[in-house]
């Protein structure tokens, strides 16, 4: 039975997603793919490759793990990636979300202390309350986590566990740097406390040479450190397949595979069936090629715009992958009073107190490009700043 | 973090799925439709009718309460059939079990008393368990719960819930009378203890003539009684899409929204996308016409070789629709010892104690003919009969 702070995020996730899926609004609200940038002819083309067996195997359950090809077939595609196998084990999640509520079941109890980012994903956010989580927040730079400010929170207590998205962050938009999650492993060492990797971006790189930085947590493998790595399809394939996955070190695996079990009994073996011709035919690569051009493209369109249009006192991280912007204004600027005036205007966007553990922060905002044409960006980016720079004519905004 | 119980009650239904699954053994293990009963020619009509956008949509995320467009479709049906759908509300759900894990998860606080039948489905002791559950059961007979044992239990402890399967349990494979259903309503008014009804089975009658029974507590809608009523498309239509649905009182509503947010955001688009065209397109009348009728056919099929081949102490209880037989021996035969000898014969099945919620009643088993053809029943059977025989030889079984 969830407490009111989980209402009240809930509530705000779903006007998030009302906002975002409305026809007569720019919306930079929704963190979901574009519809038409989705694979519909690759899943045409794999919809009539199937065999009636396969067909039948789509419409029957499968085993609480994962249908055995799937997880064979995502075994080699991490396994070509670099990510260590041996010494973990694969469960395939119904989205990434369940995948971060079944590590939360797992780890809290009540009142239990766990570290996030500040911001930090929502999703994560409401199933930490739903579990009645002790959330404290951690602030994040443009490299990555505060070390100093995480440093000092360790002396207060020992979380449960410390959940972070390193790279692409959600909504933040950064990429920690490799030195950060260096001097985060160094300072995790020993302490016996597990890392909630959250990694569902790390495919949507823009350049090359971020390769070193955007190698994770778990591909590095620290020893001593019990790294739960979730991943989706959602951003490869997706969000409608609902499959995600955990990687756990094997002493962890087999009590998630009993909570899933508990949860859901298995995934939908029919969109198993399509991810894994996905990754087997190769459309995957292929597809991740050409979405993240395309979001690389839009990124770079929205940040001409906003440096067009917004004022000089709006900051942000010029994003390197991923789909979001992290918009910054001064402390006394409501967002809240922003927004107002510029769905008014036309555009939606998500406030910075959405992610905010504590639901305060709110001189933030979240916009993303993944959901939006150049054009729609061209045409919304402008509206936002004049309602910014509305709600700054009675205040002082420097 | 679950408890022991739990652990072995997962491991159980891990072995059953791996034994029923196995290829080289006749399983009436699986609680599943068979594949070749699949329909898998509808799917493809429907795969092939869809539209661009319809394709996207199913790619893309739905709301927590799922589709649109199915919310409305099963809205009809269910309209159709007779359901109070004004002052309930509907929550698409990934798969039945999670509706009932979602509803356990709104009700119950560790160690709070639960009321369930005994046996009862092992799919939701496991979600019982899971939230530490104190689960007090009530004996089953012939035409529902045991009236006069549940008195005795109320005046013990006002339970949470009382968790009920009326139609075609699992696995008892019994049929409540309308007599029974009155009964429970009544000795429930005023009392302020909500229903859980699992009725995954409804549509699966063999006999027009037992309508009256069928009606589901739900439909019959008690004045100033809870009824939190849960539906599924895996008997419907296929286990692999994950789709079940909860129809619960407004009040009760919007909690479980949240809490099905936090557990995967979303039931799978691509999934509900084709059921709601299954239930458009009629196809699911046609569909349950043909699986009902050769159910009936398989479960007399089995019943004249149980005749024929079970000793005369084996006693059951003729299905009138559903999934299963479920075989009470003499209470000195332990069951799990059949079960040894009648897999090394080539046939399994699942032992009673799986599904008694203190595991220790073990002279009944449940044998499935959902997933036989009668040629493998007919095989099947003599062999769990000679090992019974076997069993009995050294112990007077009568």
């Amino acid at each position: 039975m969830s407490n009111k702070t989980n209402n009240l995020r809930s509530v705000e996730i779903r006007n998030i997603m009302s906002l975002a899926m409305k026809p007569d609004i720019i919306s930079f609200a929704g963190g979901m793919p574009d519809n038409n940038l989705l694979p519909v002819q690759d899943i045409d083309r794999i919809y009539h490759s199937l065999t009636l067996r396969e067909k039948q195997t789509a419409m029957q359950y499968s085993p609480t793990s994962g249908l055995p090809s799937l997880l064979q077939s995502l075994h080699n595609y991490l396994k070509e990636k670099g990510f260590p196998l041996k010494e973990n084990k694969l469960l395939i999640t119904t989205g990434s979300t369940q995948a971060i509520n079944i590590l939360t079941k797992y780890f809290v109890n009540p009142n239990d202390p766990i570290l996030v980012e500040n911001p930090c994903f929502i999703g994560a956010l409401s199933a930490f309350d739903s579990y009645q989580a002790n959330i404290i927040s951690i602030p994040l730079n443009e490299d990555g986590i505060d070390i100093e400010y995480l440093n000092n929170q360790l002396k207060k207590q020992k979380p449960k566990f410390i959940y972070l998205t390193p790279n692409f962050h959600n909504p933040a938009g950064i990429l920690y740097s490799y030195k950060t999650k260096e001097k985060l492993i160094e300072k995790l060492q020993g302490l016996d406390i597990p890392i909630i990797e959250d990694d569902v971006y790390n495919e949507l790189f823009f350049f090359e040479e971020d390769k070193k930085h955007l190698k994770s947590i778990k591909e590095i493998n620290p020893e001593g450190i019990d790294v739960c790595y979730t991943g989706s399809f959602s951003k490869l394939l997706g969000p409608g397949l609902r499959l995600g996955w955990l990687l756990v070190p094997n002493h962890i695996y087999e009590e998630c595979e009993i909570i899933k079990q508990s949860f859901d009994a298995c995934s939908p073996s029919f969109t198993q069936v399509i991810a894994d011709k996905f990754l087997r035919s190769g459309y995957v690569y292929n597809y991740i090629d050409k979405v993240k051009k395309e979001y690389r493209k839009r990124a770079k369109a929205m940040e001409k715009a906003l440096k067009k249009h917004f004022p000089d006192y709006a900051k942000w991280v010029t994003p390197r992958g991923g789909f979001y912007f992290w918009i910054e204004l001064p402390k006394n600027i409501d967002v809240t009073e922003v927004l107002k005036k510029s769905i008014e205007k036309g555009a939606v966007f998500v406030t910075g107190k959405t992610f905010d553990p504590e639901g305060k922060i709110n001189n933030a905002f979240r916009i993303s490009y993944s959901n939006s044409s150049i054009e729609k960006i061209n045409e919304g980016i402008p509206i936002i700043a004049e309602a910014i720079k509305e709600v700054c004519e009675d205040i002082s905004c420097t």
